[in-house]
């Protein structure tokens, strides 16, 4: 009987875990022993939030980026014992390490468990009020200027072609700079959903169109953010 | 002040709520007292499961495909006090009702809080081992077979082309039949996850290329599935 590869979520926000995980979720983390992560230290500053069965300092917490890390968890599997796949913030394989291990647990037949918690792009798409009947994930855009501008104008076609909203992120010090980049590029028709600092006291979640979103400075400082943009009318 | 419109998540299946929901979203939940839904019935089953503050016939539970919903939704707002969208299962506004009237509470400039909870696409992904970076979401496919298996060539396309995993799901009276057109139009090398019951006991998750599937007799009998496709090697 091979051993369940649990995939644990991970709040996106400092305060109180009961904010966004559920206590079921805590509980059945809580008995699990084996911890492949995206980093170590992120991994221990949430355990040290559960009221784990085994001390800290007993748990087998190793980053998925270690070349030992997936014939490990095959392993721990094999023997038939629990493991658990746990991201640095939100989910696991969601635009964050763990889908190659998932894939090769699926490989040896073992059960994987995905568990419920905070998704900083489904929260974002929730609060945008575009479509959310079509949606595409499509992560970072390119950082250098006329590749992202070339980005921008694709995603609003691939938006009015598929009646599709396009989903995507910023490391929190060039928010700014994308957003800067989305006014300059985008048609003023285009609706645009800036959503920051998801989960805590500071999060904000506006929609407008890139026309409105021109009149008056904006600021997103150092947030991190999630963007929606929709070419429907 | 304008009130603020919460979108509070509901549970995918049978079972304790703690299993899904955050204790602090069923105490914001209870807290409310203006209701707009996908349906009575099905939220008025899930207000029962809260400790509501008020008597449950007090509170306002109105469907937002009723055509004063979204007057009176403003309404509430405008006078100050806080609305909640709700959905029969899983997320609002996310493949399912609610994204027109958040729209709206941001045209007004209300504040758009939206809630943790259990998403099935999400969980689907996240199991399924397929790649997480890059997903689109496109809802149900056509039912007319030709058009069906269009579709399904189409998806294909799109997941070699933009290196993106295709979500789409099915009433479950139909799951057997979109499975069968799957293994029937899809390329042997393509890869098919499909996730059934997602969070209920009899939850199951499988990822194989197309042409392992077809190696023995799979039933999903009339579950609910989400299917994840990918074109990746």
């Amino acid at each position: 009987m091979l051993g369940k590869l649990w995939l644990i979520p991970n709040t996106l926000s400092e305060g109180p875990i009961e904010r966004s995980i559920p206590e079921e979720v805590r509980d059945v983390a809580s008995g699990l022993t084996h911890f492949f992560v995206e980093s170590e230290k992120g991994a221990r500053a949430f355990l040290k939030r559960l009221p784990l069965r085994i001390p800290i300092q007993d748990a087998e917490v190793l980053a998925l980026d270690d070349s030992r890390a997936m014939e490990r968890m095959l392993d721990v599997l094999r023997q038939g014992r629990d493991a658990a796949i746990l991201s640095d913030a939100g989910l696991p394989c969601v635009a964050d390490p763990g889908a190659q291990a998932v894939l090769q647990a699926h490989r040896i037949g073992a059960e994987v468990k995905p568990l419920v918690g905070p998704c900083s792009i489904l929260l974002a798409l929730m609060g945008s009020g575009l479509n959310g009947q079509s949606f595409a994930f499509c992560g970072y855009l390119p950082v250098e200027k006329i590749e992202r501008e070339r980005k921008i104008r694709e995603l609003e076609q691939l938006s009015s072609r598929h009646k599709q909203t396009q989903i995507f992120m910023e490391t929190p010090y060039r928010s700014q700079k994308l957003f800067e980049s989305l006014l300059e590029t985008c048609s003023d028709g285009t609706w645009l959903s800036v959503a920051a600092n998801l989960t805590s006291a500071d999060q904000t979640i506006g929609t407008r169109r890139v026309a409105e979103w021109k009149n008056g400075r904006v600021e997103f400082g150092k947030a991190p953010c999630i963007f929606c943009l929709s070419s429907l009318p």
